[in-house]
């Protein structure tokens, strides 16, 4: 094939924080082990700090950069814009992007509210119309150990699938002396561990089972209310002070869930996120039990599988650790030989991958801004049941 | 030491079911490896049906075989009583046995109702008065890894720990064509997963922790409510007929508990119990999350305890799977050489060896009637809260 | 069945350190879980220190006590007799015991030298004749586990093996500052690591696949050549002299094999066995690679067995780890309900079940003096395979 | 730092297999992740086929394709010769490029001769006079649970090393109808696994210990002799023809060595390399075991590491489980946050990493030429050894 023929993407990425890093990546990254239709080209980076934006431009290979985002709006060189800001400016990109007829992917959590969340979809249904397309960055949906363990549970193989635990566990908060961020605060962060990392949780769960979480009951808790105020520096190298500042997030999440349709109709879910438990760095984990089989995955181990068949023969089942690093596996062909583990930055890749093929083949990706819209009405009704006493809420509008 | 001059302890055992066999087991064994001030003596074995209490006689090894259990309170020859029937007849037996001045060990859950429970508690505070002592069988917490755990806890090397995970998790209703049992009859059962299993995890983070679950808000869930009837043969070799019984007890049950004093004071604990947890046999689990460490223990590989030491130099740290078999840790000593696993059936042994050591010593065994009684107030407030909408339920009385 | 006429067994025991408290339990034990067409009766305990062995006659529960094993012999009342001694007087007593129609169960090794193993082959030979039974207390036959996987391997579910990797780890010898025992002295102990765990790793592979090592490359190597001396007070509890002792025995053994017959036909197998394998405690582990499939256990988690199953679809195969406790398992529906772990002493009950069977049956009991004068034909040729620069060396006479 | 005034480093990859696609990514991400001194540039790529490499030039992004290697030997754009051919050739261009001046790259193994490997290393020897430097591809050096291994071996954290145990297994030849492969023919491949993958194993080993296998006993096996020849399609998708050529390589290898200097200084070391082990896809596994410590290493699970502290209190002893994705560990930092993991081909980053900073810096990169002779000369000595009944044979020349 004569790939200098291949038409091309112009991508604009807003946002060059950890986000920016890893969308980087996947971009420069995809086109080099995937055969794609069209070939993108990381034209513009967003930033609102001119110098710290051309040094992002220049570490992670940008053409241009800017200071405005309403720019790349503008360009008609820009197909794609990609948000990686924090939540709060989500909606006002992504609408102002989708009118303009560019397509988006933008990072998780959609916004940081039920109503931002609202408007989003509608822009990106009224977008979609006019072959505009959108996608939100849950990006563990692309860890090959996910994608396989869906189609066990799309095959049948898990039968009807009855319970589900999902946790994501961190720990970096676990020394109360460590200092105050922005992250704790609620009204920079909107939320604490449940809009964090527990979005993940729910978004992983309704990928794989297909179902959606229908009502909840739901507890929050901040173990460490004050915390030391770092000195004139901003940043995680910044001197703790004296004084201390008051954290306004939740530490810990938790909350049982009723499923409705797919595999898992009527199934319970229990679900927890915290960035207290002491000794898991990153372990998002997921169990389903079905009448026919299991599976089990967590992120500390991302390249393996755990699945059980209870239709195997008795006194031979068990769960069988798959190393995901096959051909048969998703993705997997496209990497290196049997056996070779990937990273986590190569889910970015095929989200690049999964994104360029949907504009390419004019389909709609997956997860859509209407996921993305329920995650938040699911993050918004654990938080109003903690704050009912855990009362049984609906997550429907 | 001259060993045929140590006093010896008649012992009579109620019931001879699972739990029959296993403390058979306990009271077999314990005097073969510790060194006990008193020895037992296998007296008499009580059961209803003459003909099976006669061959569980037999098999088990006891000298007499008795129909009626006022026979062994009545008879002088009997120090202890052990009761290991259902728990519908643990009230009654007990309380004439502790008032016949026997010793009590008696079978968890420690009875079918707080009420019960009560009188039960009234009953043996009132013979301890009289030097008598009773204890219920939370088995548990006589593994090693248990023990060795609760001393980590208790010298601090956990530090406050905020967080609590516990799951009992088994599969044998996976199967929605397996047969109805006297087990998911609530009449004769009392309870489903909650009382069975459940109260162990309950117990079991109690006994780590020093702490109490002081309010919970609960979920229960029957996901099989129809099941085939057995035939004429009672019992699980009977051949199922097309006629269904109603399954009235809980299949699960999830709960979230704020804990109060000891070194879990104020922390959150998510809790599950259920027997639909595919590919899990056995799986009671318990993970401590504390400032200054965390551990986890899995009774799938019940002689391993894993620990985290968050004060051990950065980047060295991790979960440490120490293999519970040396001396230095509980009862270890006694058994094999190091890195020679025991099973199930040796934390019999171990409650016989502190059952028989608290009346020799004219100290209180633990667990007393007390936390049996507060595990029953545990389980009561989560059936309760689950009824209420998850609504959150104080367990004291 | 009516238990009180079945016939009985009068047993008597030589030996009574760590193997006669394992035997023990085994003879115990046994009777009280599995339904023997004979039962065993405890008779005497045979040591040459008289009041020792009435200390352990009372601790093990044994009716007699005698100081010289002829005693037994001549015993009308003793129909078998288990040999627990070291292994330098094995010939002997055995040899004597089956002359006089005493079924013999004896230890491993099967002794200290080819000279005497054959000896004790051929007095085997004889009295087998005459129907009287013995056996080699290879004990780790039957764990479950091994007894599982070598079913899987008979049904020829790995295929034509391959390869064998078989090591015995442990770490008792790391602190080089540890004493001076008789187990490094090689005019007591007759060899080190090699024939004290590495025939357990012969026997197993031998086991397994139904093959024979046939020609062996071996080295030995002594890591720690003097420790010091304990004092008077002979012992673990002795107190470290100045002196330093020579040690004399193999630290540590390695061994490549070439097998014939059986399952692993031409397969190539190496081995180690060592007492410096830091952090490793008792870890007998084995992997068999065939064809179609493999198997790995580790006797550190006794209770799982890990299967490879390489017809499995692509993309599903891993290796699955059965938690081997359910009924379909050998002898494992005789003990505990589906996911309760059993220990290191039941493999000495399930070796009375078998060697009882046998005798009630008329059957030969496996391992037999013969396969155990093979394991010592092994050693011999590992030794001197490595006194000769590790040239090939068959184990055939 | 302004990144443009920065020095540039040309870069000429010679070949394009599965190592091409490899070390071009190494090349492509390591400056977008790590403050080189100087930046590399992806100049020109060289294959012999001129429509593949013009493929694979656009695939992988260099600027230019060239079907002579010696164009690039003579560029003076060029800085950098990075070898990924097949090891037959790597002497002749490798000598051709540091008598040009030009830096260089060669993968492992250094070549397919001793012969060829010492005129390589006195090639090496020379350029370095002349400030040229040169280094070995072992890869896994620069994994960074490898890193962090070593650096507590360094330390003294395992005290004097005695044993190690050293394992490379595959198994894509476990079934004998897969086809003959130019890999299988020793006169294209030079050797089986022993010098694919057993040279990562020695290497791996005397890097971790700093020691060197100084006498080695060997043994060599083709388990499977004849294998179905592709149809006229050449590479893994031909069809398999009727006609079966000769297996002439070895199928697994297995040694035993005696290692000195270092911290392994009079240590044994078992080695196994073998396609067989059914099940294992890439399990390269180290473990060291020493008189204060050991580490245990699997690269199927390769963000992790064991490590066993003898040190620590009696009853806390374990091997920990350490998550090796910290900003302590080697590299680390300047990835993703805590807990995220990486993938195989991260360590060609760092090998970039590593072999621009001994260029900038003006030191010598290790693994030198040297280091890669003496790999060579180690598995030269086992192939002797095994032609010679596994006699122990120096590695010295």
């Amino acid at each position: 094939m004569n790939r200098t023929t291949k038409p091309t993407l112009g991508v604009a990425m807003v946002g060059y924080g950890f986000m920016g890093a890893a969308h980087s990546q996947g971009w420069r990254v995809a086109p080099r082990f995937f055969d794609l239709d069209a070939v993108p080209v990381m034209r513009t980076i967003v930033g609102r700090d001119a110098e710290r934006v051309e040094d992002a431009r220049a570490r992670f290979g940008w053409e241009r950069a800017e200071t405005d985002w309403r720019r790349v709006i503008e360009d008609p060189d820009i197909d794609i814009v990609d948000i990686c800001t924090p939540g709060d400016s989500h909606a006002e990109i992504a609408i102002a992007a989708l009118e303009a007829g560019k397509h988006v992917l933008c990072e998780k959590p959609l916004a940081n509210s039920v109503d931002e969340a609202e408007r989003m979809a509608e822009a990106a249904d009224a977008a979609r119309a006019r072959g505009i397309r959108s996608m939100v960055g849950f990006s563990y949906r692309r860890v090959p150990a996910i994608g396989f363990a869906r189609k066990l549970v799309q095959d049948g193989r898990l039968g009807d699938i009855r319970q589900v635990r999902a946790v994501y566990l961190q720990d970096w908060l676990t020394d109360e002396d460590g200092p105050m961020t922005w992250r704790l605060d609620k009204t920079l962060a909107g939320s604490g561990a449940l809009g964090d990392i527990g979005a993940h949780a729910i978004d992983l769960v309704e990928h794989l089972t297909g179902s959606r979480l229908a009502t909840v009951s739901g507890t929050l808790e901040t173990f460490v209310t004050e915390r030391p105020l770092l000195g004139e520096t901003v940043g995680l190298s910044g001197t703790a002070s004296e004084e201390r500042g008051r954290v306004t997030v939740d530490d810990a999440a938790w909350f049982t869930a009723r499923l409705a349709g797919g595999r898992a109709d009527r199934a319970v879910g229990s679900f927890e996120a915290t960035r207290y438990a002491t000794g898991r760095k990153n372990a998002l984990r997921v169990e389903l039990s079905g009448s026919r089989g299991a599976i089990a995955f967590d992120l500390e181990a991302m390249n393996e599988l755990q699945f059980y068949d209870a239709t195997a023969p008795a006194g031979e089942q068990g769960f069988t650790r798959i190393i995901v690093t096959e051909p048969e596996h998703p993705y997997m062909a496209n990497w290196w030989p049997t056996g070779h583990a990937i990273g986590y930055e190569h889910a970015f890749s095929h989200e690049v991958v999964d994104f360029v093929g949907a504009i390419t083949s004019g389909s709609d990706p997956e997860p859509s801004f209407d996921d993305g819209l329920h995650v938040q009405r699911v993050l918004a009704a654990v938080e109003r049941s903690a704050a009912e006493g855990s009362s049984w809420t609906p997550t429907a509008p």
